[in-house]
């Protein structure tokens, strides 16, 4: 029985979070202005604390994760690593199969253990309004949590479409004190023009990615927060490889696969970084990150400079793309629909410490539908994407006749999300074909920026 | 840090529940038939399984849980006892308030702890399909998971109005492969019947519980499941008390106050009646039921023989109740809509053991947008009953100075009751008030039944 799930006591958990920047051979390229120069610490300050650029642009291996914020994590950390026992039995492999179970908190899913720094930092460095956007809910609802844990006022700016789609998230963030805008809205320029020229637009994460900077750097005392692509962000969800780290050790395994979906990237940052530490070290293993085969970016995309939104109001980044103009299709894994990829994991996949691999939205809800049923939760969509992944690699495994050890993060569960599932199971989803033309807009809208050196 | 999350390991988990019908000093009143006379185990064999029958009847003050199922609620079990330190602040209270976390189970709430020993029982005895009811849900979706775990076939009559409100609820349902049928259905006498006499009713729990009888008892190796009421399902929810009960030990404190609230009362029996041991051993305490105001069985209903369903197919069970005739108003917090109480709740509210309250909803609401802002978990509309119940003990206790220990029970999470927050946040709600006038339909339908002797 013990073997079916490890737990880890509060003494256990992680002290500091592990910087992946510290360990690359060979260093990350610097994010650069529209001039392709690099940037300072300064040209971010408007945007972000300075304590968090500070981290943004760290190479230090290890960054103390403050008291205040182990606290906090507390509540639902260590979170529980899961030997999958029903879906093993149910693909009949001699695969053992593990998942990390970062559903249980507040908004259930991992984007509270970056929100709860991100409103801390703030916290401290005397910010008292912290702005965002959201598209699917998740990042909206983790920061008004965070925010109202820290006595932080809260903005959300959430995709038009997805505000009239997801009302239970408007809801929540309500609940927990923050206002939820759709956007475009009125409140700033940037939505005003977009009203004006096209008003009945479904609106998209890269105007309301716009609208939340510019209401950050319009008002006093405010900051923005971005829930994945960045540094820092990265950073802070390593607490979930870590812990399953400690996991492992306590029943002797170690993992040969290692499976998360990636959206921006940060909840795959988070379990595969300390894992990939052991790979830099010499270990021998695989480290996959999936992503929607409607939104390729790692396995069809380019490794060029650009930015996280449409106005292109952030710095330039270097990242695995499809170009800040990609429009992608409303796949249910609204998580997975950002055009590019974090810079840590996009240099990952750069030097081959990692995979990539696409995965289209059918398979991937078939894959929630059995793990529902043979472990008893519900997958967030994003989530199916690894579970899809893993079972895949658990049925080589049956083909090879190999009892290999993979482990899956469970970034979130589907709870609020089961209108898609009653999609699927009406038979009402098909996949979305991407193709050269689907894509072509995408990387022309990158075609004139600066070029990685 | 350690006093605001108190775990146990995996060996700590119970290994027996507790039964308080060995500790009551009066015996409680029997089960009887129309005729007023005593039942035996064989008048239930058509509808349960021998062994739950005989747990039902046991006054044994042990009953091991067996192996497969503590491994089962090992999933998510042993839940964590929280000290809610954020509402204390906000209510600038000296008592110490702590909850037990029974929404991180399969289904969000404590129901799965029953479903899933019925679903094992049921399978030891050689069952190979179920049927139950479900009015908001919970239940039905927890016997769904739990008869997918044991591989059995499980048939859901959902009630009507329900089912067309809550399609998430039916697509977990069907998730776990339960096949859901909206109630009044044409699958069943009773259900043909109501439907020929009134094709637009929104159907009730007691027609659902017609049903789902008359299907077990009309075919094949078929058993029924109910999720409250009865004995052996407050028997299995003791474990929530029993987790309890040695949290506290671990940090040296006891509770003052036990709060838990109560629809048919399994969730109040499974925190509470472990307490209540100590209670009867001599330790003061206070131990509060809490009801809604809408629904006010334990307040304002009488103490009598009543049947658990509408048309009378349930033997005569001792309780307090409104009546089965007694139709609740549609109170979003749908299991506490029942008319009855559980038999040993009521025989320990008779015996003076235990308090009742009634709440409006209105008032519950606030206490859980006020627990959602403090504590960061939204709780189920039952729930915040108790919450609603903590704090006025927490606000008497500030009155006082007096630094008590208050615990209850959070059953479940709300994240499918997002929309009864809305309508709370938009101003939509609004309190009933029940009257002699109301209340006299209910207490009417058991005028002629036969009398606790």
């Amino acid at each position: 029985m013990s073997s079916r799930k490890i737990t880890l006591s509060e003494s256990e958990m992680p002290k500091a979070w592990y910087n992946i920047a510290a360990d690359f051979a060979r260093p990350m390229p610097p994010p650069v202005g529209k001039d392709g120069k690099p940037i300072g610490p300064d040209a971010l300050a408007r945007v972000f604390p300075m304590n968090l650029i500070e981290q943004e642009m760290s190479s230090e291996r290890w960054i103390e994760i403050p008291e205040p914020v182990r606290a906090a994590l507390y509540q639902w950390r260590p979170t529980p690593l899961h030997r999958a026992a029903g879906l093993e039995r149910a693909l009949g492999t001699p695969a053992k199969i593990f998942f990390k179970n970062e559903s249980l908190s507040p908004s259930g899913s991992h984007k509270n253990n970056s929100a709860i720094p991100q409103a801390y930092y703030n916290k401290q460095f005397g910010i008292t309004r912290l702005t965002t956007e959201t598209g699917a809910g998740q990042w909206g609802t983790a920061l008004s949590h965070a925010a109202r844990l820290f006595g932080l006022e809260c903005r959300v700016y959430m995709v038009r479409v997805s505000y009239r789609q997801k009302p239970m998230r408007q809801s929540l963030m309500r609940l927990w004190g923050a206002r939820c805008i759709p956007s475009p809205s009125t409140e700033t320029q940037a939505g005003r023009d977009v009203l004006a020229a096209t008003p009945d637009t479904p609106g998209s994460l890269g105007i309301a990615i716009s609208e939340a900077i510019e209401d950050a750097v319009t008002h006093d005392n405010t900051r923005y927060a971005l829930g994945s692509v960045l540094n820092h962000v990265c950073l802070h969800q390593t607490i979930i490889g870590l812990e399953a780290r400690e996991q492992f050790k306590k029943i002797n395994l170690r993992p040969d696969v290692v499976v998360a979906c990636a959206g921006g990237g940060s909840n795959f940052a988070g379990l595969a970084f300390p894992f990939l530490a052991d790979k830099i070290a010499g270990r021998d293993m695989r480290v996959v990150a999936v992503e929607s085969a409607s939104c390729p970016k790692m396995t069809r995309g380019v490794y060029a400079y650009d930015s996280g939104d449409v106005a292109m109001m952030t710095p330039l980044l270097p990242m695995f793309t499809l170009g800040h103009g990609f429009i992608p299709p409303g796949i249910h894994a609204g998580g997975l629909r950002f055009h590019g990829m974090a810079p840590t994991v996009s240099h990952a996949l750069r030097e081959g410490l990692i995979e990539a691999s696409a995965i289209p939205q059918l398979e991937c809800f078939r894959a929630a539908a059995l793990f529902a049923g043979s472990e008893g939760i519900v997958p967030a969509p994003e989530s199916s994407h690894a579970i899809a992944q893993t079972i895949r690699e658990a049925l080589r495994a049956k083909e090879e006749g190999r009892e290999r050890v993979i482990v899956f993060n469970l970034s979130g569960h589907g709870l609020l999300d089961l209108s898609g599932y009653q999609d699927f199971l009406d038979g009402k989803l098909e996949d979305f074909e991407q193709t050269e033309a689907t894509l072509r807009p995408g990387i022309e809208s990158i075609a004139n920026l600066p070029k990685i050196g």
